[in-house]
Order: structure tokens, then C-alpha cells, then sequence
């Protein structure tokens, strides 16, 4: 049988994805086409656009849609605490919790020797250039609590202690070795509620 | 904090997908944004051309992006013999044995008077059409071997058998309570050719 290409090419596209192996490619490719046309246009519209209209923030280094993004240009928000993570989806987790209110900064990874990953691959260098400015009094290390996490979270406590800035470490009561990503957001609160200087 | 609008969207849109929950679907999106811009153009073409260059063929229902579908225009198949099936997917899932090389019917459906779907809610009528033709000697019913599958496969049966035309049921080999999409090629080359007339 001569497969049908733009099945074949879209069950070869969606395979790409992360944990989508090729019959659940297949099964959402099915899927796709018993759709109407019109919710199908507004799939794959949505995944053009999710990526057309997102940029890094040139601030904090999350994704947004605006120049500042909505957090950094937000001025009901403390500006003199920066919570500093890992990825932009750890920004969403620490929101959910709704108890944070300052700025952000996303590391865009962690230090991690074992896969190459050293201080100047990750933002620890543009977190350095916000705190120069002096506006910032606190910096709260959510990085993950797993070994990479609790590396980079000392790294970069070392070089900001010598400034005089406040470090705090979100508290262990997110389960060590999970992710923040997965934690609910009252463990996240207790978290952040005690949270100790470094 | 402002959720950006253009992920909010795509989270949206990814989780109405079969299977995508909405952690599953934060994820997936932000793979999506983290990809090069060219990588998500494609994914979004495909899933929109998937849609658009995709419709049923006129004769045996299947999916096709040309008219008559690829296997109706073969010459090389048999024209003597039609395999009904439930959907699309079960077409492929015969091709893939690569020993079958008739004619297909997809039925799009199975009786099942519990969801309301009876024999005109199918696409009985229109194999009764292709059978008038007298071309067709011997109809395979390759439903699956669950209780409509059956139900359907005998329905079918008894309107065909007075037009003095053979009709065969794949044989259980295929799992009872499986599904026909899901059997690997072995199973279900024994399935068919243990066929057995009814």
C-alpha cells in the first residue's frame, strides 16, 4: 500500500514529540483528521502562533509575549526580590502558589558538569548585571533540590554573598530529588514560607 | 501573574487531544516553544494538511488524498474480494500483514444499539451497491472480534449470503476482546488465513 503522505508526515511529526512514541503518534493523527477542518486550523494556529509570538523576556528570561514581560513590567510587584529558577515552567509552578510577589530569573538550566553544562552556559552572568544596579535586596534560589539543583543554588550563593545581597533558599519541603514543576502548590508554599538564608 | 496568552492557547488546544491531560499538555507546549521556528512550522502544516488533503474515498471510504484512494486504483489488486472493516486505522493494520491484496470497505462504525449507531448509521448500503455490481465474489468481515464487531459481522452475513456471495469472518486468532488496530502482523496473518465461510 502506498501510505498516504500527509498521514505518513504528520504521524512522523507528531512522533517528534516527548513521550509520543509512533501508535500514539498514529492514534492522534486519527484523531486529528476526524476533527472538523475549522478546530484543526485552530490547533495548528495555536501551535504557529505559541511559538511565533513568545520570546525570551530580555529582563528575567521567561517566556513572554510582551517587551518587558507582564511580571517584570508589572509595577504592583516588589522589584527588590528576585526568585531564581530553572526553567520558565518553574515560574508558572512558584505563580500558582500566588503568594510570591517580586521578580524572576530563569536560569535556563542548571550547572551540570556531567552533561557539559557549566556557570557561563546558563543566565548566572545577566543575574549578576540586575544585581549591580543595587535595586535588588533579596535573592530567592528555587532551583530544584536535586544534586544539580543544590549545586548551582551554591554557585551562584558564592558569588553574590561578597555583594552584600540577601540569599535565601527555598526550604526542603519540596521532596528532595522531585521536580518543582510536579509540586503541589501548597508543599511550594511551605517552601518558600521557610526558606533560609544562605 | 498575566498567563501569556498565545501558551494559555496552545495548552488549551493540545489538551483536547485523545490521552493529553493538562500537565501533559503544559508540557508538550513548552517542548513546542523550546523547538526552532522552522521544526514548528512543520508540525503545524502537517497537522493542518493532515486535515485538508485528507478525505474519504468515494468508493471504499477509506482515508485518501486522491480519487479513487490509492488501493481502489491499483490495478494489481484483486478486484474479486473486499475485506470490511471498522475504520481506517484497521485498513492499515491488514496492509501491514502484507499479505492481503484485495479490495477494503470501512464501515466507520459498528452496530451498537447501546450508542444508538444501527445498520443505516454505517456504511452498509453502499457495500450492498458495490456487491449489485456482481464484480465481488468473496466479502471478509474484519471487524473486530469483540461483541459489536461480531454483532456487525453477522448482520452483514445474512443480508449478503442470498446474493449468493461468499462470505468469510477472520478467525480468532486476533485476541477476543482485542483490538484489531493493536495486533501484530503474525496474529493476524493466521487471523486471515484461518478465515472461515459463514
Amino acid at each position: 500500500m502506498a501510505e498516504i503522505e500527509a498521514i505518513a508526515k504528520l504521524v512522523n511529526q507528531l512522533s517528534k514529540l516527548p513521550g509520543v512514541g509512533r501508535k500514539t503518534a498514529q492514534r492522534l493523527a486519527y484523531h486529528i483528521i476526524s476533527l472538523p477542518e475549522e478546530q484543526v486550523r485552530e490547533l495548528a494556529v495555536a501551535i504557529f502562533n505559541g511559538k511565533k509570538q513568545i520570546h525570551f523576556c530580555p529582563i528575567c528570561g521567561n517566556y513572554t509575549d510582551t517587551d518587558p514581560c507582564a511580571i517584570c513590567g508589572d509595577d504592583s510587584r516588589r522589584k527588590d526580590i528576585v526568585c531564581v529558577v530553572r526553567d520558565p515552567r518553574d515560574v508558572n509552578a512558584m505563580e500558582r502558589m500566588r503568594e510570591y510577589n517580586g521578580m524572576y530569573h530563569v536560569l535556563h538550566g542548571v550547572i551540570s558538569p556531567m552533561d557539559g553544562v557549566g556557570p557561563d552556559d546558563i543566565r548566572i552572568r545577566e543575574l549578576m548585571t540586575r544585581l549591580a544596579s543595587g535595586e535588588i535586596k533579596e535573592v530567592v534560589l528555587a532551583t530544584n533540590p536535586d544534586v544539580e539543583g543544590e549545586a548551582t543554588a551554591a554557585y551562584i550563593s558564592r558569588l553574590i554573598k561578597p555583594m552584600g545581597v540577601k540569599v535565601t533558599r527555598i526550604a526542603h519541603g519540596v521532596p528532595v530529588g522531585g521536580e518543582l514543576e510536579y509540586t503541589d502548590e501548597v508543599t511550594l508554599l511551605r517552601a518558600y514560607q521557610g526558606r533560609t538564608e544562605l
